[in-house]
């Protein structure tokens, strides 16, 4: 109870409070369950992508365009399921030092969320180069947050 | 395997084909799971603006146009998910019926799709009046295909 505490204020204090106080009344399990699907999709539609770059299926500019522009919005969304008080929650790969260092966490996230951006504007415009460039900076700005945050 | 050669043929007739051969590769395990995370989303950034408009919670328009802008996005994925592969799937209450009556299933999709749009143009005026007709009218998109064809 205590920890949960300190982290609830380590979030307030580090301003990640929008989207979470928006919706304090979810039950932990349910912000877990809110997040995985997030990034269930997010893997789901940036695969592809990747799929079609490293030349493992064919390039289709308009899957790529048409998932591209699903991931900004998808991106949008994880962050709130890191609610503090999914902190010791089951059924989870996310460390709870993340309740901790919610600045750097936050940090990562919208460095992904810019990432995806880029891979948008890329993909809009078809050039599969453009979208191999920004695939692999999308990808390192997930890697670099698993890395830190989720227990292999 | 006969069922579901049949279905396949059926979805090919009926024309639910773009987003489903794009992704003829995914298991049928991964096809419940992708549609689950959606239905899953597309819940969680929908009940909100159906708790404001009945009074449950304080209206907040910047959170209500920030859902309905989800939804646009979400509101396209679930259909790629029904591919008649997962005909027969197990922890899924959608009925294999689905894959018989795919140009039903496709417009009954289409129809909520349409209403989220408009509940999208609502939510960016932030009149609650607007939002909450326009939530009613997503709502019964939502029952009208759930009392058809998924199980209680």
């Amino acid at each position: 109870m205590k920890n949960k505490l300190a982290v609830t204020l380590i979030a307030a204090a580090t301003g990640a409070g929008f989207a979470l106080s928006a919706l304090a009344q979810h039950k932990p399990e349910d912000l877990v369950k809110h997040r995985q699907a997030a990034m269930t999709l997010i893997a789901w539609y940036f695969g592809p992508i990747g799929a079609m770059v490293n030349g493992k299926i064919p390039f289709d500019a308009k899957i790529a365009a048409r998932n591209a522009g699903y991931l900004v919005t998808l991106s949008k969304m994880p962050l709130e399921g890191f609610d503090p008080s999914t902190a010791g929650a089951k059924h989870t790969k996310a460390k709870d030092k993340i309740y901790h260092e919610m600045g750097k966490f936050k940090e990562h996230m919208e460095k992904m969320q810019t990432a995806v951006e880029k891979l948008d504007k890329a993909a809009q415009t078809g050039n599969e180069g453009e979208i191999k460039v920004a695939f692999g900076e999308t990808g390192k700005s997930c890697k670099s947050c698993h890395d830190d945050f989720r227990a292999k």
